[in-house]
């Protein structure tokens, strides 16, 4: 199956308050992830102010090779919203009134108990000459089609409820008709690691790489949690993809199956509670320095009731000999930051709350607190599960908020090793 | 004052995960906030997929009447990293290895436990000739300043962290003395509120508002844990924009005083911490439904220590009876969520912990749980401080993580009410 020519569009975001940052360019996301799901390759997206000119310069530059724009935003019906207007010109349309959507609109607004139409409102019932107009079930501007050329220009209101109203009840099953014979699937396969950094993952994995990739190729997208490899597969059938998928993940495994886990959230937290409550386990936590953070990633994942009992934060010294029964003389032998304590905290919380697996953590979070022998972002972490406890150190770099964040995310994937069998205890 | 030629800037962000909607960009809207911050106007924005001939086409354009361009995204170490070469030769410059980079990545590598710097990262110590280097706090790519004629390209990793990092700590300043003479002085303050919705303090502050407010211009930005009210002045002196914003407050006060809270990050979890602090007083945690997030916040901020000594996280009903004392009868006669037991795991971690103050919440965060008479969001809270013992029920909308978010956000903001004094117990 070759010789597709994907249908692509670029996408035009129209709204000052987007280029200055006081709203997240959520609408943007939306519109790629729907295209895609539709076979649609979103090659360019552009973001512009409510100014005709910077207007019809994006989307002349959209248009360049497209076969579809979609541009959202400035469609209301106050004097900033000037989308429509330029548009039109910039394709040399005439606007005119529509009867019929007047009518509806000035019906809207009767079952609302308004006598008359408000006047700005009146705008939205005038059209460009030709427009395909798109049904909007949340609100009062339509979705309008342009032609020109072979690309088609839509145009969509910006008030996100109103913008996936008409997509997914309109223009969606209108696009699947009207490229009905070029749309190139785009199918997507990802793994989730966590534990490897992604330099050291790309070295494991890239001499696994066949030569022969096919129509896969492959992304690296880390974060504070883990990496995620994207499989992307196009221009063949889903059971083609599927195939492909099955070799590079035969061909990867040796690289991945130590850091490997499987959520449909991408949160290990998800993994864990499930390889939990395969196994019939429970966990308690016993946390210092990462202050409640793991029993919340935990706790993050509806249902986490039935695997995660509780836990107690031992922030202060005093907690941790009277709540988790820490050895005194410990903590002055070795201090807080310990083997010893971390291991005991394992012990306490698992005794204490009754649960199949206990764990604990104590370190140096920062920025203060650090020392030579312990400087910020020394880490004790213990897993106390069946006959053995066992305790690591791990040296985190960067602020108060990254030691935290990597302390709870090493606990949660060793935890999940652990309880899943693909590591054991000493 | 007038006659600045404020400077310009365009964005570039790399990514297919951008395009395919994967990723939602935070890091536009980061970076037009920030540039905003800094008087220098956000007129563009592009977004490209991981593709040399894509990007080269984006920074073209966007260069085209720029002083600046920011481009994020594709500095990493793998091979669909390609924005540095892509960049460097559309501006015609070579890019040659920098041995102090190079030391320095090295360095960092070795400090984590490598014996040797993991190959593919060799390419993040390439360096276009000429480039200004920015230092990363976080991570191992550094920002690179490009000049091509009047326009300053700076290169930016995409990792949300490692990108406000650079930009913080040495892009600002940087950007802050180079167009310091063509800078249009953007002044703000904010005034933060918790516990009050937008609609409501719209109402209350819209009439206090004075007829003439000069050069400012007043914005309500809400999200899940308050509303702040920004107040803007533009083309004026610091020193007179100093006096607006006092007459403003002033004006506004009757208004704000029942909600506010000063605090630089603009998270109440710092002012409480504060007034603990200033109080003399300590706090522990009673969590059922937020699992963890309350502690979590409260130790977000360094030197919680000084004013947290922990808390119990009482997910399973055993564990409330166990380490918190609730009655077993309270729990069959009233439920888990129920004013009794909120009561008393406030008291119970008071008491065990030997705090000041207790806090305890518990509630249905959902997507299950829910039932007619206490459907998902019913949440109850109470605190024990001084002589009383106060609880309050709260009905909260959205999905489990806006009910954990804005149930932990009630507490922060009553028990920060109660300690600084704005509130008695009942």
């Amino acid at each position: 199956m070759t010789g597709w020519a994907t249908p692509g569009a670029a996408l035009v975001t129209v709204g000052n308050e987007l280029l200055y940052g006081e709203t997240v360019d959520t609408n943007a996301a939306w519109l790629g992830r729907a295209l895609t799901r539709l076979g649609i390759a979103v090659g360019r997206k552009f973001t512009v102010g409510d100014d005709p000119g910077q207007i019809q310069a994006a989307v002349r530059s959209a248009m360049d090779g497209a076969d579809l724009v979609l541009v959202s935003g400035g469609l209301g019906p106050t004097p900033d919203d000037v989308t429509k207007e330029a548009v039109a010109a910039l394709l040399g349309l005439e606007v005119h009134l529509d009867e019929g959507l007047l009518e509806a609109l000035a019906e809207r607004f009767r079952i609302r108990g308004y006598s008359r139409l408000p006047s700005p409102n009146r705008t939205q019932a005038e059209v460009p000459e030709g427009a395909i107009v798109f049904r909007n079930p949340h609100g009062t501007a339509p979705g309008l089609g342009l032609e020109s050329g072979t690309c088609l220009v839509v145009l969509l209101p910006g008030v996100p409820r109103e913008l996936r109203g008409i997509v997914e009840d309109e223009l969606a099953p209108y696009l699947r008709q009207r490229f009905e014979s070029r749309i190139d699937p785009i199918h997507h396969r990802v793994i989730h690691t966590s534990g490897v950094a992604e330099s050291r993952l790309s070295e494991l994995v890239t001499p696994l790489l066949p030569a022969d990739m096919g129509p896969i190729t492959l992304a690296f997208l880390p974060d504070l949690r883990g990496v995620d490899l994207r499989l992307t597969a196009r221009g063949v059938s889903p059971a083609e993809a599927e195939d492909w998928f099955g070799r590079m993940e035969a061909a990867l495994e040796p690289a991945v199956t130590p850091w490997r886990f499987e959520a449909e959230s991408g949160d290990i937290a998800e993994a864990l509670n499930a390889a939990l409550s395969l196994t019939g386990m429970t966990v308690a936590t016993a946390e210092s320095c990462t202050g409640g953070l793991i029993a919340k990633r935990i706790t993050d994942r509806p249902g986490s009731s039935e695997v995660f009992l509780g836990g107690v934060i031992a922030y202060a010294d005093a907690v941790k000999v009277a709540e988790l029964g820490v050895s005194v003389d410990d903590l002055r032998a070795h201090g807080a930051v310990s083997e010893p304590v971390a291991r005991q905290m394992a012990i306490g919380v698992r005794e204490r709350f009754g649960a199949s697996a206990g764990v604990g953590v104590t370190g140096v979070a920062g920025p203060g607190g650090g020392s030579p022998e312990k400087p910020v972002g020394t880490v004790w972490i213990a897993i106390a599960l069946g006959d053995s406890v066992d305790a690591r150190l791990i040296s985190l770099r960067g602020d108060r908020t990254a030691v935290r964040e990597l302390a709870a995310q090493a606990v949660l994937a060793w935890l999940y090793r652990r309880v899943s069998g693909r590591e054991s205890g000493a």
